[in-house]
Order: structure tokens, then sequence, then C-alpha cells
């Protein structure tokens, strides 16, 4: 008798609330998601318009090169920002590949700039 | 003879003074290279930094997906993402097609990461 009282009230997963509690959780998941999208959305402009002002200045360079017949790239200042980028990236608790993989794709997308301003 | 004074004197390109003029336009280009490239180190850190916090929302939600067996990939916010980014871009006055390709590069490193998560 006692077992039987016993096992017909022990919670077993989400059987004695139809779907409440499964529903709280999915909730309160969808509300910690928004909340980080949310973040990325803002830090993304950020991102931006930093991506904006920091071309400005490879354009002021990109020009400045040009007038100067300087080559489009310049591989030991390029070394200088990849080591300067990985220890930033260490203090940040960025994944040094990833900081290694985003400044070469900015390089590369200055260079091909430059290039286009040079011909 | 007054016109054998004329040409004389007549400024031709750095002929009067050694090359003076020519280095001073060098030392004035490498002052103002320097200005920027320490501007572009600058805005580089907070790249970094904004890029640090940004990977720990992402972290985060990739953390979420897996919990709640989410596919790692959303084409529905990508795409959101894409044109807001392509808004902002343009109000920063930044290339637009770099900004696409900047948000593809850090979208594709994500994803990348969310399905080591899922592994």
């Amino acid at each position: 008798m006692a077992s039987k009282w016993k096992s017909a009230t022990t919670p077993t997963h989400c059987s004695n609330q139809k779907d409440g509690p499964l529903t709280d959780h999915v909730t309160r998941a969808a509300d910690i998601l928004k909340g980080h999208r949310e973040s990325i959305d803002r830090l993304d402009a950020i991102l931006v318009y930093t991506l904006g002002e920091r071309f400005k200045h490879t354009q002021a360079v990109g020009k400045l090169k040009a007038e100067h017949d300087l080559p489009p790239s310049d591989p030991a200042r390029e070394a200088n920002q990849i080591a300067r980028l990985e220890d930033l990236a260490s203090r940040a608790d960025l994944d040094p590949e990833f900081a290694k993989n985003f400044l070469n794709f900015i390089i590369t997308e200055v260079i091909h700039h430059h290039k286009k301003h040079q011909e």
C-alpha cells in the first residue's frame, strides 16, 4: 500500500503538470537567448563603427603609399600586427587562432583596397 | 643676359638645395603614416576586446543550443543580422561589401565553434 502511494506521487519527468515545467524551461532558455542576441547586436554596432574608423585610416595609408610608390603590402608591419594581436587576444581571452584569422581577413581586404587605389 | 640669370634662378625640382625638400616631404609622409598606424593599433585593440566579449555571448548561445538540441546555424537570425549590419555599415560610411564579408567570416567561425561544441 505504502509503496503504491509512494510510486503514484513520486515525481517523474513533467508527468504531474501537463507540460508546464518543460514550457518554463524553454521560455527561460528563449529569454536567455534573446538577451545574448541583443548583446551581440550591440557589440556588432561597436565593431562596424570601429571598422569604419579603421578603414578611414587604412584608406589614408593607401593613398600615402600610392603617392610615394610604396608597395601596398608591408610584411614587417603585418608580422608585427599579428604578434601584437595574438598578445591582445590572450589578454581578452579570445581564441588566438580566431584573432589571427580575423586580422588576416582584414589585412587581405585592406590590401585588396590599396591595390584598387594604385591601379 | 637677363634670360640667363632668370634661367639660373628659376627653381627646378629640388635642384637648389641638395635633396632637402624631398627629405622633408618623405619625413612628413613618414610621420603621417606613423600616426595612422598608431590609430589603427588602438582600434585593433578595441576590435579584439569587443570580439572577445562577443565570443563569450556566442559561446553561451552555442551551449544553450546544444542543451536544447537546436541547430548551430539559424538562417532567419543570420539574414536579419546581415540586413542590420548593412544598414549600420552605410551609417558608419563603411563599404557594405566589406561589412557583409566581415559578418560572414564571423558567423562562419562561430558556427564552426558551435559545431565543435555539439560533437
